[in-house]
């Protein structure tokens, strides 16, 4: 296992993480300087901040500080109520694939989506079977260009408690099943997001890490659970601060042939997207050196 | 499958659907009375609730208006930071299983416990495979009790957004892998409590529903899955205002071998429990009767 003690060369900063700063949001191109200013070799990009300030300039900004990607976030959302909204969803999900492309992203991760209308509160269908097979058959299709391009997709499996809203692949195991019905091969070209928060609780984790290995795990997302969790999205904690076992889930990880980044995605609108932004990264820097 | 359209014959009432009215607590035995006003036939009762108001002033109150129960709720919470705690969980349990039968229940409800202290905020360790490993081992021993005086234990899997800190058995598959692991024979004494509202995002939920069969389906929940959800614990919907596929769910329960009631179990700090009783028990009735 790699020791992280004395260094953060491993450490990467999803850009939600600091997206807000002291409640207000700041533009992507000033939250990649403050990684620079600290030493942080790796980020991982949300499209709208990108596209907020501009893709090419974004990658320029990116190659001039020798920062690298540890994933681009995201692809997904595939279910629809209707074939247009099917074919507007691969549409997007192809653009998605070509801007990491530009950034040259090792991975788009895909949060695929789940009951279509659900994030406004008013389902277009109930039929979670049905959602899950749209998002099988937009992978498919996705995959064909993602290949051409030489662009992976990670399936991120998230937790059950957004399989509503936001994505119905919700565990390690079946996200595997759906790697290996669509890429057979293990050919590197689809994989998993393997994120903490989504997957700490499963007593199948530590088997179904090792079942997916290198070929599979293309990303690793770290933070922690807090007891008690008042949101169901934006209560994420800082490494440390929660429950999870980071280091032993970490460990079988690289047991499965992982070495990436360990890629830092906190979602916390009552507590650090309430502080100054080189605080918290000083604050990942360290969690990450001391208990990632 | 069973037409509920015509009565309300097997509905069940989980007192905590109503244990606070317009806000306030409302005590056992005139819920009991509220109930059987609207010709509901079995309820399932809180240990706390019963102990308000005197065991056995309740079972002969159950018995004068002939209502039966469909489940007591709760033993579990077997995890402890010490042998002492453990030791104690046990003869809590022991006196849960005693109380069932005074009250004939046809099981006792188990909610199993996760990280102790987690409920607290403040765990005493985090390590969910000891937490895991002391449950087994807890109900293991329980067991025995439970097979001397006849109280089938009912293992409830919850939600994983309950996993650190009320129960870390999380799926359906994992309490039946227990159960087959302490009741290989499948005598009827060990079996699963299902609730709708933590499995329905199961992808393997079908699966494991046809393998539990009639001998471990002990119990059956329903309320609903609110989108958005505004907290973990007290925001169930009432059934047919989610997104959860009732009819399909019970659909496969029945075609396992179920024959039982429905019990409508809903935690619902801002909605239900700031409504009249009269009126959530009547809204129950007919959501039974048309979408259930």
């Amino acid at each position: 296992m790699r020791d992280f003690s004395r260094d953060h060369e491993w450490l990467s900063i999803n850009t939600a993480t600091i997206r807000k700063q002291q409640g207000a949001e700041v533009p992507l191109d000033r939250l990649i300087d403050q990684c620079a200013a600290q030493g942080i070799r790796a980020i991982s990009p949300w499209r709208d901040q990108v596209a907020a300030v501009g893709l090419d300039r974004i990658a320029q900004q990116l190659r001039a500080l020798d920062i690298g990607l540890s994933g681009y976030c995201r692809g997904g959302f595939f279910p629809a109520p209707d074939a247009a909204g099917l074919k507007a969803a691969l549409e997007d999900n192809r653009r998605a694939i070509d801007e990491a492309k530009t950034l040259n992203a090792p991975c788009l991760v895909l949060v695929v989506g789940a009951l279509p209308g659900a994030l406004d509160g008013k389902v277009h269908y109930k039929d979670i079977a049905r959602a899950r097979s749209e998002v099988r058959d937009g992978i498919a299709a996705s995959l064909d260009h993602a290949r051409e391009v030489g662009m992976p997709l990670a399936i991120e499996p998230l937790h059950p408690m957004q399989a509503a809203d936001r994505a119905c692949v919700n565990t390690l195991e079946q996200a595997l099943d759906l790697c290996d019905e669509l890429d057979p091969q293990r050919t590197g070209m689809l994989g998993v997001a393997l994120d903490i928060y989504h997957v700490w609780w499963d007593p199948k984790l530590q088997q179904q890490i090792a079942r997916a290995g290198r070929q599979r795990l293309l990303a690793y997302h770290v933070c922690d659970w807090l007891t008690p969790t008042r949101d169901l999205l934006n209560d994420r904690g800082m490494m440390g601060d929660g429950v999870v076992e980071l280091r032993k889930i970490r460990g079988w990880v690289e047991q499965a042939g992982f070495a990436g980044y360990s890629e830092v995605e906190i979602f916390s609108a009552l507590d650090w997207w309430q502080r100054p932004g080189a605080e918290t990264l000083a604050t990942c820097i360290e969690r990450h050196r001391s208990v990632v």
